[in-house]
């Protein structure tokens, strides 16, 4: 399959996924069985059942001839046949939002033609609460519900963005970009992190926990292909990383390089390789 | 008007801005003009559509006898005769998501026959994003989407939201609450933190920053309704502060009693009055 036939899957299943999201929604008051997916964070039914969806679709793409690795947060590492492409998948990006009755949580996919961060190829977001679906494919730039999308030329630090699994300790770590920002943000998921940030509603986005590449990696490409900039906390770039289930590395994310070199100047150190 | 005909006048608005808002969303690639509005926010032209739907549904209410003062951030002070009553607005809670392009802001709009907010009678929040509306009437409950809520009865600190004018100065004030949490949540909007506060979805929200009434009053009374607790950052009631378009105190706000003193306790102040 193409690139664009590979969007095409992932957009199929985004859409299944926000016509069936709704009879999870509003069920905060009841009590939500908890499981424990491959990745490590305690996964409940809607992952289950949004996994099982993508599954589906994939399973379909293989009977049509495509070879490829599953890897996602609920299922863990699944072959589909021999191929060296890498479909990986956040089910539920912003479990905790979904379960709390929040309606703030997304499904993040991307496409690798190889087993590095630098084989990305397609990128695909949706937040799953709204319409908002953000897609990339490499070298096309990036788009939001079908409009190009392309993030703000300035420097200006107004709008910081982090997430923190242990914010006591995670907070302090970022704090020099904070301390610049008119306001901060903290939605609760790193996929619309990234896809917000592309579309220009936010300047940086910092994780000071090491983050895993399912979370990540879609929203990745489309930030870059917005003109975004993504790199560890040091400026290091995340091209090395294997997509896999564990934990990699904290996250700098800026809406252009002139805001990256600043953002990493506030958190005192250089660039080492962009 | 019964408290109760009070409340279906807030959701007829509540749904006509709901149903008017799909236009404005996926506007922030473009360019926004800017004005200022009564509470000092600079307002953007939803704001002012949102307030024509108010107002055209007020003066519907004051034509067939209601007497009643509108305070709303963007209109400021206006009167419809002489009556005792405020309805206390604020038309687009959330401006900078909304301007933005992130799906999570509210309409906000409460009822109190008197001028204090112990006179609060009816709270109404929208999140115009998608479908949850959340209400309360003094002494009848909570609800959010129809069902009654109540907030958890443990004292657990899961989840602490705040909102920050200054995140440089207000964060360090409230960290010692953010270092107890497995999360923290930043949505840009302290109608909605109040109103998911109340729904179970928080633990404790604080602003370092003095909020405006029209900002949390609404969301006060669900919390309460809902069996939650608000008081400024010293444990003082908000029940004597004055509707209207100034500053006013911190808030902090908590699930429940026991939640609420262990939250002053590590703001380090003892409650002087609850």
């Amino acid at each position: 399959m193409t690139n664009e036939q590979w969007l095409s899957v992932f957009k199929r299943i985004g859409r299944k996924m926000r016509a069936g999201i709704t009879e999870f929604l509003g069920r905060e008051g009841g009590t939500i069985a908890l499981g424990k997916g491959a990745g490590g964070d305690r996964t409940f039914p809607v992952d289950k059942w949004a996994e099982d969806i993508i599954i589906s679709e994939l399973e379909q793409a293989h009977r049509q001839g495509e070879s490829f690795t599953l890897i996602s947060e609920e299922a863990g590492v699944r072959r589909f046949g021999d191929g060296r492409n890498i479909v990986l998948v956040d089910p539920i990006d912003g479990s905790n939002n979904a379960k709390n009755g929040v309606p703030f949580f997304a499904t993040a996919i991307a496409l690798l033609n190889g087993d590095k961060l630098s084989d990305l190829t397609v990128g695909y977001v949706i937040n799953l609460a709204v319409e908002d679906e953000f897609w990339a494919v490499r070298g096309q730039g990036a788009y939001k519900n079908g409009s190009p999308i392309r993030t703000p030329a300035t420097d200006e630090i107004t709008i910081v963005a982090y997430e923190a699994s242990n914010p006591g300790k995670d907070i302090p770590r970022i704090f020099p970009l904070i301390d610049q920002a008119k306001r901060t943000r903290c939605f609760g998921s790193t996929a619309l992190d990234l896809a917000y940030l592309a579309s220009g509603a936010i300047s940086v986005f910092a994780t000071a926990t090491a983050s895993r590449t399912f979370d990540y990696a879609a929203g990745m490409l489309i930030l870059k292909e917005a003109n975004g900039v993504i790199t560890d906390l040091e400026g290091t770039s995340l091209d090395h990383i294997t997509a896999g289930l564990d934990r990699t590395v904290p996250l700098l994310a800026s809406k252009n390089d002139a805001t990256h070199v600043k953002a990493l100047d506030l958190l005192s150190v250089r660039p080492v390789k962009k």
